[in-house]
């Protein structure tokens, strides 16, 4: 019997309990909300994460800690490392956390990045201004065009913050990310590049239609190897790509399973989570292999009606429990089709009933 | 939100709540049992079968009441269903609980059985002896060869009870089972024929490899379809044929999710779980489309090495958080592959450590 601790209990969570529960895994998560999207599939310890009796309850009896999101308290693994397991380990997360030492880490590791600076009044045009940490889904970023955009209210906002990076604004031609994964044993899975359309900031659209070529795909693992190696990392490591002229430009890494991998828990052999969770219990890793071409729809702010979206054939429906609100990630749905007509129709079919 | 409430916490239940939460529902368990598959992943009332007040509080603000097994005292449902809807219907609970109730309902519906008789002294050889209520996994049967056997002490012990049917003994060619699915708008799906094997009484391995004739499918699909028109069926049923000289004769019936059925939850589009739960909260019911050669393998007993299993590419382990114990249903396993040959190399590695 494996018990997982989980920091976090959304969505990611939630996932990770319905992918483990099948190996015969028992979980708990530690979530300082209510009414959380994995709380009702598990124990949850609600409490803060500086609670440090809390966090000692909570590590009690488990085998291994991983959490489900980046901004997680870097003090609160510390505290549980003492104790127990903690993958991926806490370094990957210090990385992760702040977008200026993210880059300089690629950038050490010979990983293709956006020109980057913390010297925000030598801003060139156009180009993106972030706040070193806690960003994420778009917020905490003004995209500056030109030297009006420094009045802006959006801008003001950032710059009244010290903790302010600017990066050179890139004209991709797509965005790409990679999930890969790897074990305590150092064996190492990738599954395909995944292109995904942003709406608002917030990812709308990822899909795996095999229109990225065989030397792209060997790039974008060469780069995660040298990142997971450099880390001696265990887990599911996600990297954000930008695509311009046939170039990989690293963008972000998140340490966790990641919303452009969805796709994996109907489209492939083995799915994100499930691979996730082989890693940090130090078991072989599952294949990557896709089952088809792949879209995954995410369901932002509103579930459009169930029955018309389960009418649609092959159309597999993954909600999270969560209430309805603006910017919200409700939900996602998932195509696997035998060829790219057939899933462009599928698409097509959700787009009567849901704006994607 | 929709909240279903589910008699019987063991590892049909788990499947269903595992398939069911990705659509958005909620689960309340009511079994005796502690330590159940299911209890770990939502709610459970713990109380006997006959307990009206726990009846009343587990059939509190449910949407919708489903079983998952076929024993399920009748009584029991009926008293839930005068304050919320229960489905399969109760009357085909009572159909599948006696054998000679059940054969001479697929008799008088055409559909062929192999002969049978209340006249335990009218016996031909060789023949089967069975209760006509509460066998399952070959227990409460006794094969009979010659006029010798009814000395054995397997038949002695069946002789004493008088609730007793038997039945000619078929030297069939297979054993297949189809699943099939029926919301309440009346429409129907149907899953690939799949062939099973038994050892010691107990399933022990499923095979969906396209080995069964276009004409045999669709008869299992017509004899299915008149049970569950019969019947107004909700849910998924699962029947039970012998295949003896290119002819099915129906063996029984059980109205829920059946271990049979295992291999749709990688190996077809939607699984027989998810199909169950969109029939019975009147949602339409998604493709049965395999997604290539299917085996389940049952693990009894014993659960092998775990990550001897997981090394195996493909394999798709699945375990029921149950302790291990002769003859219990632990777990199971399954390949999807593209063809024969790499699905029986599969196996093969699989019998490496675990004895099919």
């Amino acid at each position: 019997m494996t018990t997982v601790g989980i920091l976090g209990a959304g969505q990611l969570g939630r996932m990770l309990a319905l992918a483990g529960y099948p190996l015969g895994m028992r979980f708990r998560f530690f979530d300082p909300a209510s009414d959380s999207p994995a709380g009702l599939l598990a124990e949850q310890i609600k409490a803060d994460y500086v609670d440090t009796v809390a966090l000692g309850q909570f590590a009690d009896g488990l085998d291994v800690v991983t959490y489900e999101f980046e901004n997680v308290s870097v003090d609160a693994v510390r505290y549980l490392e003492r104790s127990v397991s903690v993958y991926p380990p806490s370094i990957a997360l210090e990385k992760g956390q702040d977008r200026f030492n993210e880059k300089t880490f690629f950038r050490d590791l010979g990983i293709p990045t956006a020109e980057f600076s913390l010297e925000t009044e030598t801003i060139s045009f156009p180009s993106v201004l972030k706040t070193r940490c806690m960003g994420y889904d778009g917020k905490g970023q003004a995209v500056l065009s030109s030297q009006e955009d420094i009045h802006t209210e959006a801008v003001s906002e950032l710059l009244v913050r010290q903790d302010l990076i600017v990066e050179e604004f890139i004209r991709f031609d797509r965005e790409l990310s990679l999930i890969s994964a790897r074990n305590k044993a150092g064996e190492i899975v990738f599954y395909s590049l995944t292109e995904n359309q942003h709406k608002d900031g917030i990812l709308r659209l990822s899909i795996v239609n095999g229109q990225v070529s065989s030397q792209l795909q060997k790039q974008a693992e060469e780069y995660a190897k040298a990142v997971m190696s450099a880390l001696n990392y265990v887990g599911v490591l996600a990297i954000e790509f930008f695509e311009k002229d046939g170039q990989l430009l690293a963008n972000e890494m998140a340490p966790r399973v990641h919303n452009s991998g969805h796709w994996t828990i109907d489209g492939a052999v083995t799915s994100q989570f499930e691979n996730h969770l082989r890693a940090v219990t130090d078991a072989p890793l599952g294949s990557t292999s896709p089952l088809g071409m792949c879209a995954m729809v995410n369901l932002i702010g509103i579930i459009p009606d169930m029955k018309s979206i389960l009418k649609i054939d092959g159309a597999h429906l993954h909600l999270y429990d969560k209430a309805p609100r603006p910017k919200r990630k409700l939900g996602h749905i998932t195509f696997v089709e035998k060829d790219l007509e057939t899933l462009e129709r599928k698409l097509d079919q959700l787009k009567e009933i849901y704006d994607i």
